[in-house]
C-alpha cells in the first residue's frame, strides 16, 4: 500500500492510499482519515461509500466529516466506487462503469473481471485496513451515499460480522425497481433477475432481516427521490420483518454534499453509540 | 443580480448569484450563505477572499464554514478572484490574470478595463450584498486565505469603515517582497512601485496602522510559506505600530483547505465577538 497524499486536518490526517486488489485487478484507490490516538489504541472504524460519479475524493473534500472523527476519535475510509484506469471498461452513461460499480461482483462480459466491487469492500479493502491501520474490527460500521447507501446496507445486512453498524443517506433502496439499477444490472449480472435479489437492500431486509437498527436521512427535495431512491419501499420491508428504522425527510434539502454535511455529524455520533 | 443555484445547508441557504459589475465590465459571480433567520433581521456579514486559482467555489464547498455560519447567525460572502469570461484577458501563469486578480485595480494595458477587484469588492459587491441580503452594513467583517489574506489585509486597512475585524490564513502579507507579487504588480500597476505599497498589508501597517486587531493562522507545513507568505514582517510591522496581532502556527498544517476547515470556526466566532 502506498501512500500518495496526507493533509493534516483536526489534528488527524486525511490520506490518500492506493493498493493493488486481487478482485479488481487493478490497483484502487482509497481515503482515510486517522485521527490522533495512542499508538497502543485501536479505533472504532466507518466505512463510506460514495454515489455514482464520486471517486474517493468527494467525501474526503466536501463531507466536513473530520472534526466529528476527530472528536469521536474515529478512523473514517472512503474507497473509490469502481475499478479505474486503462484496461478497465468504461460507458458512456454515468450511471455504468468506471465511478458506477454498484457495490457488486458483476458476472458478465466484459466487467466480471475488474468490477468486483463486492469482494474488494468485504475482503481488500477491510484487509488492507487491518494490516495498515489502527481498526478495531469488532467496531466497524458503514454508511453511504445514494449508490452508497444501496452499497452500504447491501453489504451489511450481508456481512453481520463485518459491520455492526449501518446508515444511508438518500440510499437508493430498491435497485432492481428503478432504472439505474436495472440498468446497470442486466449488464453486469446478467438476466437472471434471481441474481439481482442479492443486491436490493429490500429485498435482502425481506430475505434476512438485520440484526440492528438503521438510520436513513432523506432530503425532501431531492432530484432523484420518486424516480430512483424508494425509501418507502425499505421501509415497508423494515416494518414487516420488525427491523427498526428510522427514515428521517428533511424538508427543502437536495441530493448534494451540502445535504450530507448539515447531518453527517448526527450519523457518526449514532454509530458511535452503536460500536 | 440572478440567483443561478442554491442548496440548503444547515438550515440555511448557500446561494450562487451572477451580477454585472461596472467595475470589472463583465458578469461576476459570487457564493452567499445565508443562514434562517427572521425576515425583519438584520445579520453580521462576513466576505471572505479566496486564493489564487480559487473561484467562487471552493470556499463554499470545502470549508465547511456553513455549520458556524448557522449557529452564529453569519451571512458569509465569498466572491469570484477575479474577472472572468470572453474578452478578459488572461495568462498561462497561475498567479497572473484570471484567477489571480489580486484585489487590486491595474493601471496598466490590457489588464485596466476588466481587472479592477478592489473597486469592486470595496463597491459593487458590498452594494450588491446590500441590495439583496440582510446584511448589517455596520457589522460586517473580512477574511481570506493566501493571495485572499492579502485582499483582506489590504482592503480593511484601507477601509475601515467598511470592515469593523479582520482576520487570515496564511496571508501574503508583503507581496512587494516576493515572487508571485512582484511579478503580478509589476504587470497589473506598471513599474512605478511606490504605486505597489497600496496594496502591501505590511506597508500598509506601518503608513496607516489598524485600529483594532488581527487574527493569522498560518501552517507550518504549509508549502508557500518562507518563499511567499512571509508573516514574520506583517508581525514585525504591528509590533512597531501597535497593532495587536496573534500569529498563531500550526505545526503540520499545509496551505490546503484542510488546514482552512480545521480553524474556520475560530475565525467565525473570533468575527462573531468583535462586530
Amino acid at each position: 500500500m502506498d501512500i500518495v497524499q496526507s493533509n493534516k486536518s483536526f489534528n488527524g490526517n486525511h490520506q490518500v492510499c492506493s493498493h493493488y486488489s486481487e478482485s479488481t485487478q487493478c490497483d484502487m484507490t482509497f481515503s482515510v482519515f486517522v485521527p490522533e490516538h495512542k499508538s497502543s489504541e485501536k479505533l472504532k472504524t466507518l466505512v463510506w461509500l460514495s454515489g455514482l460519479t464520486c471517486s474517493e475524493e468527494n467525501f474526503r473534500v466536501k463531507s466536513g466529516v473530520q472534526r466529528i472523527a476527530s472528536e469521536l476519535k474515529m478512523i473514517i475510509v472512503s474507497p473509490d466506487t469502481s475499478p479505474r484506469g486503462e484496461g478497465v471498461p468504461d460507458n458512456e452513461n454515468y450511471a455504468l462503469g468506471q465511478g458506477a460499480g454498484f457495490y457488486l461482483d458483476a458476472t458478465e462480459s466484459p466487467w466480471d473481471k475488474h468490477f468486483n466491487m463486492y469482494t474488494y469492500i468485504t475482503k481488500d479493502l477491510i484487509e488492507t485496513m487491518g494490516n495498515n491501520f489502527p481498526i478495531d474490527r469488532g467496531k466497524t460500521g458503514i454508511f453511504g451515499h445514494s449508490m452508497g447507501g444501496h452499497g452500504a446496507l447491501t453489504i451489511a445486512i450481508k456481512n453481520p460480522e463485518l459491520f455492526k453498524s449501518v446508515s444511508a443517506f438518500a440510499p437508493i433502496c430498491s435497485p432492481t425497481k428503478v432504472g439505474w439499477g436495472e440498468n446497470a444490472f442486466a449488464i453486469y449480472l446478467g438476466d437472471q433477475q434471481l441474481k439481482w435479489l442479492e443486491y436490493d437492500a429490500t429485498e435482502l431486509i425481506l430475505n434476512r432481516g438485520w440484526y440492528s437498527d438503521i438510520l436513513i436521512d432523506q432530503g425532501l427535495d431531492d432530484e432523484y427521490l420518486e424516480q430512483y431512491l424508494k425509501p418507502g419501499l425499505l421501509q415497508e420491508a423494515c416494518k414487516q420483518k420488525n427491523v427498526p428504522i428510522q427514515l428521517r425527510q428533511h424538508e427543502g434539502y437536495d441530493h448534494s454534499y451540502f445535504f450530507i454535511a448539515s447531518f453527517i455529524e448526527d450519523h457518526l455520533r449514532w454509530h458511535d453509540k452503536r460500536l
